[in-house]
């Protein structure tokens, strides 16, 4: 089972003040990357993996999904997304997306914003997300780069010249990184970029973009603490589609 | 036009000395890797890009290709191509990758190791071998890792627990970086993995494998300075195929 962070209260507490907490998706940077990366949602049947507050839930159902299910572990977090939740087309289910199953064929699209990187068994929820959706339903999320969670002992270093450099080591020793963000003993499952692209690419999804996001002139003209993120990437964000297409030789 | 920095002669003479010039594709210990992301050779028409010394066009023709076309645009170079390729279906081709134009839909398969990180307009490129090759056509290559090549100070740090880290900075902003690696002032031009393969997803290719290469505990046995290659990835090896498959909605 995976670790149920959000529901330890210190961590819970503090997330809690996150701008993406109090504010919503405009409190994530990346959100209008995201968000251009998703279809239309007119009329679709959506999936949020690790929906958290509802946040995309309820966008979703904004933009005229037909139906949003939004799946997350934490009590806490459901407590909170159902609360803040009127549209009856909004659904939530507690469930641990480790051992997640879904009926075949019944989702047009899959979300994800920021929790698969918390998945051992990345490869077992990609099969299941690929049975569950439609043939050319979309699968999009937002994870944290492997470039960011890659070593044993993550932070900025000050180089010789006086600017900043991040740190990459163990990058090809896949598994479990324990840091301390807002609580101590954080468990993230590092994975390199080619076993994620791989893995989708195995389970019979074709990519279609790969975004290591970076801020905009703009938005670090309006919060110039963005700037670190144009030194390495925090995050990257995946578009694939479910495909018929298979390898020819 | 593309930096010539191989007609130069300290450092074509450094570069005439490394393992894999010498030993040549066994010299490379990611050949493996790169040879099983290639389709079957019998009977197709190879291109290759940034040939150097003629090593895997001399092999894709002893694998039973049709035809082999090296192009490369250093004299130094292809004169040893030449000089050590008796085959006739191996020809060799001087010309600069930021301006190389072929005929349409001669190729079955392009390849490229270690070539395409010197190109300043990958896109152009990219788009001149989607032209180039058949439909279901394969572009199989190696360059270096953006991880590798995003710090303008890049060099192991020692870390205060006694092991060594490589400096990830500046990687969102893409152009050259200029080293010292055999010769003063080479070259290179940093693009992230998202750019990479946002470009061939762009030219109509779909992505088939992402190796971000590491030795195999074996390699790692037999040569064991083997082992930073574990720390961060130096090279990353890219599949693709010319599909028709488009993105729907």
């Amino acid at each position: 089972m995976a670790q149920n962070i959000y529901d330890r209260p210190e961590f819970f507490e503090g997330y809690s003040r996150l701008d993406r907490s109090v504010r919503g998706l405009d409190g994530g940077p990346e959100w209008p990357v995201l968000r251009a990366l998703l279809p239309d949602m007119s009329g679709r049947r959506a999936l949020d993996l690790g929906c958290g507050f509802g946040w995309i839930a309820r966008w979703a159902a904004s933009q005229g999904a037909a139906s949003v299910l939004g799946v997350d572990l934490s009590e806490n977090m459901l407590a909170r997304a159902r609360a803040e939740t009127a549209d009856p087309r909004v659904r939530y289910l507690k469930a641990d997306l480790e051992s997640l199953e879904l009926p075949r064929e019944t989702f047009d699209l899959a979300v994800s914003s920021l929790a698969l990187h918390y998945v051992e068994d990345f490869g077992r929820l990609v099969g299941a997300v690929s049975r569950a959706l439609v043939s050319g339903g979309h699968f999009v999320f937002s994870i944290e780069h492997p470039i960011y969670m890659a070593s044993v002992t993550p932070g900025w270093l000050a180089t010789e010249e006086g600017g900043r450099t991040w740190p990459v080591d163990h990058y090809a020793i896949e598994g479990a990184r324990i840091t301390d963000w807002l609580a101590k003993g954080v468990r993230k499952q590092h994975r390199t970029l080619g076993t994620t692209l791989n893995t989708l690419i195995d389970a019979g999804f074709a990519l279609r973009r790969l975004v290591e996001w970076s801020p905009t002139p703009e938005q670090l003209a309006a919060q110039p603490s963005l700037a670190e993120e144009m030194e390495r990437p925090m995050m990257a964000i995946v578009a694939a589609q479910k495909s018929s297409d298979r390898p020819r030789n």
